[in-house]
């Protein structure tokens, strides 16, 4: 028996509890170069709600009546891969199963790498560490390219990936701000990751005027997590030679039609640039994070603060809390 | 007596002759380290509209009363600079008038340079080898990136910088399709310049489709001169990690209000970079263009062509006819 989470059916906007299945499915048997994992936790991530359309992105769609997945962490029960023996923990792109069987070598240590659970909590590969963290790295650093003093604002800021830009923008110098959708998120980015200004986005009369508020030199960085409002917002302040980078748009992920973007006009007078990235397209920038990352969570410069649902069964939940902004921190699953 | 070409008011919207006034005004006298020019070309761009407005955008609006300006090709009268001699020519930004004093070498050689008009024909300097053509280098070979076998579409491809634009794609290797306002600029596209595809955007009953057929592999640099339809045309053929140079957007420097941009899920999914630029940025870049393109130009390598518009009092008319695209090649006006 394999309790398995299940796509039942492809949503029509709004994802709901409806689209998902809770199954028990068989134990994989691995073949000669696979591992076979107990999988602990697995990651809950924005980016999934598209593998649930059938729409080829960037990603392939899940399909109906196969499992989920996303990045997993998990022990070896069995192996037939010299490398690895009963007991060694991993970090795989895995299905949303209680067991799974993993191909070893066969990706870039972003997709699958051997974790040590006694140098770093081993859930922070998932986040901070992991897909989330290496995004925020390789969008802010590598393509934000913010010099020390540059203003830089990220918006779902008290998430996986704005928590870990802001605290990098921190570190590079830089003046950070965003916003996130309650109080407490806000008072979470001010007293605990060092934000220099922050918003409540749900609460604020003027988008425009906030963003302008918490940046008073403009914005030379705005690292795009949400798009909408929030982004016109912060477009309204960009800054001449600035950059915007397009990590996320989850407020368009369940809406229906293309949405207009934003005028380009001031793309040519204030000469911005606009770039789309996933982080697997800068596999250099990636393992660049994983070490600079990790030396500054054992200095203890780095905050982090995880979301956690217990048990598989409450993944199609905790999908639908991330969706909604409902989670407070890194969301991932304990299996 | 010194004609000159004087902005009367500012333009609401459409620009018309009622903006411009025809009058004399005094010989400058040149102090030390100036140059008397007598004017004998000057060019008449796009961009100079932005120019009408009392906006400030990346250059500084012309003031009423006072004469429009733009790059202009003259012999120097009289010379207060131990570089220069009576007699010399001379490429600068200069007033809208007959005759100008102008400061030696005081900015970078792509605002101001000696040319030698028994090398190449002076007037080329205010197009193909001036800023349109520094514009178009910059612009594509700098930021567009095209790697050989790629597919570039040029907007207002028959114009000063959409021709040189062209020309350079094919020197790169890359097929290279675009759009114009008249069967007969699409023929001379075709023709002359050796594009693979080119349509008439006017009659075209669906740009987008239109796009398709002459880009069968998608767009993977479009250098942007136009924007609205024919951009959101361009925009739906984008392919995965293609660049959207932002060069001009001549169908809006005359609208009232901000028009929304291009959606953004394409930008994420596609990875696709949007940049605007304006030459200057790039000195290097320009400068290379002058060594490049004047060699191409000695070996036969660019078609070029200009609208000459005879006598100082047209230059208003030429302005006008550039916004419209009634122009048809480089517009310069011979004082």
């Amino acid at each position: 028996m394999n309790k398995s989470v299940i796509l039942r059916s492809r949503p029509e906007g709004a994802a709901s509890l409806e689209n998902f299945a809770i199954e028990d499915r068989p134990v994989p048997q691995p073949a000669d170069g696979e591992i076979l994992v107990r999988q602990r936790y697995f990651s809950v991530d924005p980016y999934l709600r598209g593998r649930m359309n059938d729409v080829k992105s960037y990603t392939t769609p899940f399909k109906i009546g196969e499992p989920l997945g996303s990045d997993g962490i998990g022990e070896v029960m069995e192996s037939r891969h010299g490398d690895f023996k009963p007991g060694d923990w991993v970090m795989a792109a895995m299905p949303w199963q209680e067991v799974c069987s993993v191909t070893v070598g066969q990706s870039l240590p972003i997709y699958f790498r051997r974790i040590d659970p006694d140098d770093l909590p081993p859930t922070y590969h998932l986040g901070l560490l992991g897909m989330p963290g290496q995004t925020a790295w390789t969008g802010l650093k590598g393509l934000g390219q913010p010099k020390e003093g540059e203003t830089v604002f990220v918006s779902a800021a008290s998430g996986a990936v704005g928590s870990t830009v802001g605290q990098i923008a921190k570190q590079l110098g830089c003046r950070i701000a965003g916003c996130a959708g309650s109080d407490a998120k806000v008072a979470y980015l001010l007293d605990e990751l060092g934000f220099d200004a922050a918003f409540n986005y749900k609460t604020e009369p003027d988008l425009s005027a906030a963003v302008r508020r918490c940046c008073p030199d403009g914005v030379d960085v705005n690292y795009e997590n949400v798009g909408g409002p929030v982004m016109d917002a912060v477009y309204d302040n960009m800054n001449f030679f600035s950059r915007m980078i397009v990590c996320g748009l989850i407020s368009r992920y369940q809406a229906a039609g293309p949405q207009a973007g934003p005028p380009m006009m001031p793309v040519l007078v204030k000469r911005i640039r606009i770039q789309g990235f996933i982080c697997s397209d800068y596999p250099e920038l990636c393992g660049e994070w994983l070490e600079v990352g990790s030396q500054w969570v054992r200095d203890g410069k780095l905050t982090y603060r995880e979301s956690i649902k217990e048990g598989i069964d409450g993944a199609p939940e905790a999908m639908l809390d991330v969706l909604a902004g409902r989670n407070f921190g890194k969301q991932i699953v304990r299996v």
